[in-house]
């Protein structure tokens, strides 16, 4: 019988801290600043970020390269007895990889209220229709998460408007 | 603007039927039997059947996996003007993956009523609140695809009888 990983506050905050980490180096990366990491027995297997745009592939969300890797380094498509922590809320793609993986056990940062599968547009975690359930803990280091994308995202505009004027201005001159 | 491909009848049969032969392929490599391909401009760009055992990776399933090799095709994590078709009812994952991915038509066989996520348990494809509609057209060529399933299921289960009747017969022998 597959068994809920128990973990202290302590190591809560140092698995999602590593996934911040993740998230930061994807920002550095120029991706949108996702990170995510896999535990089991009370160490890391796997940890990622997002890579879609360097990657350009559909599945290059940071839960599914860290369920990918787990998957290479535990040898099997069935993640039981682990924890996965991820700074944002999980979309339908990456929720319903977890619910496959038979994942036990999810943490997450900030909500996601445009595509968030787990407490904000749905909660297919606790569908019991579905063969397995996930017992999710959401809001772990939310601010840090939330903060990484507002500012990426409010550097984009500015990157965008930047982009924007140099172009009007190259009109004027031609 | 992204459009919906038109594909005639005569298309839709031909191009579910290849993924009906991939199903059959991942059949005969002791795999679930699900295929699927995914068709640009009347085209088939990617053409997959289901992997998890032998890959044992979580996404190995056929949508996955045409989503992946369609990526890889076109260079794009966007597969806008594209269809999938697939021999069974997508499950949450692959249905998150197609709705990430943009492909705005899918084409599927059989129900699958205790994963589905497009008709049966959600109705993701259809849900505004998301960023991304698709089309979708169930039940093409489904008893074709849902026969190889059943004959599957029904191989399974004679042969798992089988090993519990020689594992019986040992234990008296020895």
């Amino acid at each position: 019988m597959a068994s809920v990983p128990t973990l202290s506050s302590t190591d809560i905050k140092t698995f999602m801290t590593a996934a911040l980490e993740e998230a930061k180096k994807a920002g550095a990366r120029g991706e949108v600043p996702i990170g995510a990491v896999i535990v089991k027995d009370g160490e890391i297997i796997a940890s990622t970020g997002n890579r879609r745009e360097e990657d350009q592939k559909t599945d290059a969300h940071a839960e599914m390269h860290a369920i990918l890797a787990a998957n290479e380094k535990l040898g099997s498509w069935r993640l039981e007895d682990t924890a996965l922590f991820v700074t944002l809320e999980p979309c339908l793609m990456c929720a319903g990889a977890i619910l496959n993986a038979r994942i036990p056990l999810v943490y997450f940062g900030a909500q996601d209220k445009k595509a968030g599968a787990v407490t904000s547009l749905y909660s297919v975690f606790d569908d019991d229709r579905l063969n397995h359930q996930v017992k999710v803990i959401p809001g772990v280091l939310k601010d840090e998460s939330a903060a990484l994308l507002k500012d990426f995202f409010r550097g984009l505009r500015a990157k965008q408007k930047a982009k924007k004027r140099a172009a009007k201005e190259n009109e004027h001159l031609s």
